[in-house]
C-alpha cells in the first residue's frame, strides 16, 4: 500500500475541506454584512420596510452557522488536523458564533429603527448613529478581509479600532441621559438610541472578536485579554528574532528583511 | 510492535485528558458562580466593598479560559477525538467563552451595584433585581450540574427556564421606564436598574447556551434556534423509535423502558 499517496489524497481532499469551510464562512459573513448594512439603511431613511427582510435573513444566517458547525466537527473527526489547520478550524466555530450574534444585533437595530420611524426625526442624533453604525460597518469588512486573507497585520489594525467605537458610545450614551434629563418627553425616543447604540458597540466587539481569532490562526497566539498593542509588540519581537537568527545562520543583515505579514 | 496496547494506553491517557478537561471547565464554572454571588451581594447589601473583588476574579476566570482553550486545541490535536468526545471538547470551547462573557456581565453588575449603593435605596425595585438574579444564579448553578452529568434531560429543563427571566426582565424594563417618566430625578437611577437588569437577562442567556452545548454533546443534535419544546420532543420520539425496535430484536415491550438519561 502506497502511504505517501493516501496521506497526498487525504491532505489534498482536506484543503478542499477547509476552502470549502473558509468560504462558507465569508459567505455568511456576507449575509450578516448586508444584514447590518439593512438594519442601519433603516436608522438613515427613517422607513421600517427593511425590519422583515433583516428577520428573514437571521433565519437564513442560523442555518448556516449550524451547517458550518457541523462542517467543521466533521472534518475535526476525519482529518485529524494539526497546527495552522487545527487552529483556523476552532477560530471558524468561533467565529460563526460571532457573525450570527452580529446577526441578532442587527435585528435589535432594525426593529428599534422601526419604532424611530414611527416618530419625530432629530436630524442631528441620527447623523451620531449613522456615523458609528459606518464606523463598525467598516470594522466587520475588515474583520472578515483579514479572515479572508489570514492577513494579522490587518486584524490588529481592526481590532484596536474598536476603542474609538466604545469613545463613540461613550459620548452617544452621555448625550442621551442629557436629552432625557432636559426634557423628559424624549425619555423614549432617547432609550430607543440607548439601546440602538449599544447593539452597534457590541457589533464593534464581535468584529474585534473575530480579528483575534485571526491572530490565533496565524501567530498561534491567544491575544484575548491583554493590550493589543503589546501583544503586537511581542510578536513583532519574536518575528525579528527569529529573522535575525535566520540572518546569522544564512550570513545576512537582518535589517534589510521585513517582518512577515 | 502492540498496536493494540497502544491503543489502549492512548485511550487512558484521552480520557484522563478529557476528565482533566472537564474538571477544569468546573473550577472556571464555580470560579464564575462565585463572581456572580459577589456582584448579587453588592446589590442585596447596597455596598460596593465586592466591586474590586469582581474585578479580581475576572483576572484568573480570563486565564481559565485561555488555559482550557489550549488544553482543548491540544487534545484535539493529539487524539483524535471522534463521536461524544470530539463534542464535548468543542461544548468546552464554546461553553467557556460563554462563562467568561458571565464574568463579564456580573463585573458589570458588580459596577452598578456601587453607584446604587451611593444613592437612595428604593426597597421595591432592588426586591425584583434580586428576584431576578436569584433566578439566573440557579439557571447557572444547574447548567453547571448539567455540564457536570452531562445530564440533557436537566439542561433541557434548565434552558426552558429563560423564558421566565426573559419575562422577568421585560416587567422590570417596562417599570423602570414608568418610573422615570414619572420621576424625572429618578433617571439615573433607573437607568443603572435598567443596565443591571439586562446584564442579568444576558447571564440567563449565556446559562441557557451552556445548556444547549450539554444537549449537543449527548445527543449530538444542535438546538440552538429551534422551539426547545419542538427539539425534546423530537428526540424522545426517535429515542423511543430505538427503544420500541431494539425491544421487538429482544422480546420486551418498550412500555417498561424509560429514556436515556
Amino acid at each position: 500500500m502506497n502511504t505517501e499517496g493516501l496521506t497526498h489524497h487525504t491532505s489534498s481532499r482536506f484543503n478542499e475541506d477547509l476552502e470549502r469551510i473558509r468560504a462558507s464562512v465569508l459567505e455568511m459573513g456576507g449575509l450578516v454584512e448586508r444584514q447590518l448594512h439593512d438594519a442601519l439603511g433603516g436608522v438613515a431613511n427613517g422607513d421600517s420596510y427593511n425590519a422583515l427582510a433583516v428577520a428573514q435573513q437571521e433565519l437564513r444566517i442560523n442555518q448556516m452557522e449550524r451547517s458550518i458547525d457541523e462542517d467543521c466537527s466533521r472534518v475535526l473527526a476525519t482529518r485529524s488536523p494539526a497546527a495552522t489547520d487545527l487552529r483556523l478550524l476552532i477560530a471558524v466555530l468561533k467565529t460563526i458564533t460571532d457573525l450570527e450574534r452580529i446577526g441578532d444585533e442587527s435585528e435589535k437595530i432594525a426593529t428599534i429603527a422601526t419604532h424611530l420611524a414611527g416618530g419625530e426625526r432629530p436630524r442631528s442624533r441620527y447623523r451620531e448613529l449613522r456615523h458609528i453604525g459606518a464606523l463598525v460597518t467598516t470594522m466587520l469588512r475588515e474583520a472578515l478581509d483579514a479572515f479572508a486573507r489570514l492577513d494579522a497585520d490587518l486584524a490588529f489594525k481592526v481590532a484596536r479600532r474598536d476603542r474609538a467605537v466604545d469613545e463613540e458610545y461613550e459620548a452617544i450614551h452621555r448625550q442621551c441621559i442629557t436629552f432625557m434629563m432636559e426634557d423628559p418627553r424624549t425619555i423614549r425616543r432617547a432609550l430607543d438610541a440607548m439601546w440602538m447604540v449599544r447593539a452597534i458597540e457590541r457589533i464593534g466587539d464581535h468584529a474585534k472578536n473575530i480579528c483575534e481569532y485571526v491572530i490565533y490562526t496565524v501567530h498561534g497566539k491567544d491575544v484575548r485579554h491583554t493590550r493589543l498593542e503589546d501583544a503586537e509588540r511581542e510578536l513583532r519581537m519574536a518575528a525579528a528574532e527569529n529573522t535575525s537568527t535566520a540572518a546569522a545562520v544564512i550570513g545576512l543583515s537582518p535589517d534589510g528583511n521585513k517582518l512577515p505579514g
